[in-house]
């Protein structure tokens, strides 16, 4: 998201997401000027009109896990069909089923499940946006565009390589030539952090304590990492070994 | 909802929507006595495991519009998607794709929208299903099982006519055979209250001041009303004059 920050720098953003107004200060942190929340919205609603209360919706912003899936739901359908924006206002029927999205919608993450001590996963970001495109549909008739970010879209991998790049420079070898680095990303969920590693090429590592449930040996048929593997702890002993093993072949 | 007390009196019932207790009371009051709601589950979630804590869940009735779309959304599909009802287990993979849904599921209403002083419709216990549906078809693979009551199903009317035998019981003429009762519904959605008159054989009224927004003078196109008129007052002189008219044809 902060890399849409340029692009919406003086463009009103509606963002989605977190408790009270956590996303609000990491999105004035990423540089955005203009923000509205669901929760600002709501605070006027459902029985004040919003003429003059805020300016157009240019961009819709899901930061973070919704809180309030009916209220957010809502407000971002409201921005959805509104006439540019403008959440007092809404498209006709025939200009709902003519006529293009009004505003962008971008999600952070893309995730249907995740797992904590609940013994079934719990609902991701990805079920949320799944409501939200069933609820477009039956509205507009049309399919929702959106912009998804996060695992395992490349883009957050180019960032992560970026960001490893400060922590973690790649040395030249003897020859002067910068030397391979390897990239192990462990992860729980095979569709995101283990479709993501695969697809840009890193190591990827499968726990069993997350929301891959596997019987016994198994890997992920679908995206299969390079080791399954108990636990975090786990992981790090793996990969360990694996490094030490290259550099002492025998 | 109260006609399955008898059916469901012994059994484990989750009862989903309204605010705090509200609608375990309505249920409790229709002699329903095993009660569940999302608000109680979720007290002990997510983080403790629900092991003789409840019993199985054997019915979910959505009474009224869901206040916590996310949590109550959670909660049904676990007991959807879970062995016989009981919350704190899952179905394998396999199970999913294969078996039935676990649990039957009612809903009190089949409107997708109502109005109020918000200048666009808001979400009503129809959007709620619809999400839903989309969750359970894409954890199952299989379109979810339900029951609707409310507008526009016959059933509703059924009851309602049976409550109208009381307050306006139907009249022998001179020559000691029934007189005709004729029954007009007044409402703004054509889909629930248009639908439903015109489906059980009553005169239907549609006012403008709801979920229907017409150009000028038109009917609905799928579910045309007997008469459109502007509010509620307009509906009332309508019917008077349509019965004196009766009576007075000239």
């Amino acid at each position: 998201m902060r890399a849409l920050s340029a692009k919406y720098e003086n463009k009103n953003v509606l963002v989605v997401g977190g408790n009270g107004s956590d996303c609000r200060f990491v999105a004035e942190h990423y540089g955005f000027k203009h923000i509205v929340t669901p929760e600002e919205v709501h605070a006027v609603q459902p029985f004040k009109y919003l003429q003059n209360v805020h300016r157009p919706v240019e961009a819709i912003m899901v930061f973070h896990d919704s809180v309030d899936w009916g209220r957010d739901l809502q407000v971002i359908l409201d921005a959805l069909i509104s006439q540019d924006g403008r959440l007092n206002t809404i498209k006709s029927q025939a200009e709902l089923h003519t006529t293009k999205q009004s505003v962008p919608v971008y999600f952070s993450n893309s995730d249907m499940v995740w797992s904590n001590e609940h013994p079934n996963p719990r609902f991701a970001q990805g079920t949320f946006r799944s409501c939200l495109e069933r609820i477009y549909k039956d509205v507009t008739g049309h399919d929702l565009e959106y912009t998804l970010f996060g695992k395992p879209m490349t883009t957050t991998y180019q960032y992560a390589e970026s960001v490893l790049d400060n922590l973690a420079p790649i040395h030249k070898g003897h020859d002067g030539m910068p030397q391979p680095r390897t990239v192990y990303a462990i992860g729980d969920n095979p569709y995101a952090d283990i479709a993501g590693a695969n697809g840009y090429g890193w190591k990827s590592v499968l726990v069993r304590t997350g929301v891959f449930k596997p019987e016994g040996d198994e890997n992920h048929h679908t995206h299969p990492a390079t080791a399954v593997v108990d636990d975090v702890e786990d992981a790090v002993r793996w990969i360990i070994s694996t490094e030490l093993r290259k550099e002492h072949p025998f």
